[in-house]
């Protein structure tokens, strides 16, 4: 049973946390992507913390390529960072890589072994809960913005979430005060919560939904359209391996 | 008038903001001691970086030292950071240097000119919305734990109160997420607010209370307790002269 919950608001607050399961969340989309790309079947995930490193791993190893820079799919891409569209694809046993402007880049810069890694958004909530139930120190990172210096409320909403749920599970865990804060911010567990409102009203949402990727805002803040808990696996210089671990 | 506000949660953020005035808050202490100093008739507050370069330019110019490490003022320091401390001190006229685990490290670290830097707190509230009124684009900066790599919630609360009056008196500026956050945490202006609350619940002046210095959270959290606009005047490499600009 959890003894402690974090929640570090930037990437950079994450390592000194000490943590010994660290849940990096991106809503927006990384983390609720990879949620639904492993529940269309997909077998592994590279992810990378730079655009060239993840057309260098998808040419090496002829993989699928997913992500986005400002949004969109870069040139060459086969695919967006839109859980939408990856909702719509057929990836059983498939391997893919995927670059994105925070969410990779996070799960990059985490500690080393033994700490581990996986990603949680609504998407896979109960799933990753589950697996949060039987760590002892968790941290919850929020991805962020602007390659993770600025802070995103978004992320900080959908990690209020899943520190909620956790709480509710495990009632005798210690929460540090910005984990604490979320729940302050979403509602305590037992009512209802805003942390669709506070994801939808973002400026990150405003924004996506302005550019017509609306679709991928609404689709982020519906729970449990995954059963997936995607975990790191291995991990290198600049990239990290991710497996689903049910 | 305040064209827009943001919030920097931990000092990283603070630069990318690219803001025209930046408002540190470190409540406990160090920006409700300096609001006290100025309040106690000090001409001039030297900050800095480290423990070295403080000692250093107290001895250069016979300069009174205050600060703290861990909480509790160095070897040769004639006070600490206590704001309790400081309301008992006659320093009319006087010069002084403050070292501070965050407060001061972070007010060394902000963007150069043109932007200018001001220190606020509840102890100097309504001085410092007085002065932000006449900026455009407000970044507060909360001064954050552990030499700023970790949020505090005490900041974010104090730094919620400055951007609820702020907001008040110019109801026409933008918010950035954070910000919106502090006003929903804190509660909507016009109604109580929940910042001392939060501020005396924090993990740090848990602590605080817990080593005989909660008679320093109590006061932290009284409004307008000075009328000083600490305002930096001169910086160097590791340090930053603090007038009061009333």
């Amino acid at each position: 049973m959890p003894k402690r919950v974090d929640l570090a608001l930037l990437p950079a607050e994450a390592a000194p946390m000490a943590g010994d399961c660290y849940v990096v969340v991106d809503v927006l989309r990384a983390t609720t992507t990879i949620a639904v790309l492993f529940a269309r079947g997909l077998r592994e995930l590279l992810v990378a913390d730079s655009l060239e490193r993840a057309r260098e791993l998808a040419r090496r190893d002829a993989l699928l390529l997913f992500g986005e820079v400002g949004g969109l799919p870069p040139a060459g891409f086969d695919h967006g960072n839109s859980p939408v569209e990856a909702s719509t694809l057929d990836l059983v046993g498939a391997g893919a890589v995927l670059f994105t402007t925070n969410g990779t880049r996070a799960l990059c810069g985490l500690p080393p072994p033994p700490a581990t890694i996986c990603t949680g958004a609504p998407a896979n909530l109960g799933a990753v809960v589950e697996h949060l139930l039987r760590q002892q120190h968790i941290v919850v990172v929020c991805a962020g913005e602007d390659r993770g210096r600025r802070f995103a409320l978004e992320d900080f909403a959908a990690a209020g979430r899943i520190i909620r749920e956790t709480a509710r599970r495990a009632p005798g865990a210690e929460l540090g005060d910005a984990a604490r804060l979320a729940l302050e911010a979403i509602g305590p567990a037992g009512g209802p919560d805003r942390a669709a409102a506070l994801i939808a009203g973002s400026e990150h949402a405003r924004a996506l939904s302005a550019g017509g990727l609306g679709a991928d805002v609404a689709f982020a803040v519906r729970d449990d359209t995954s059963a997936a808990t995607p975990v790191v696996a291995n991990r290198g210089e600049g990239w990290a391996l991710l497996t689903d671990r049910r």
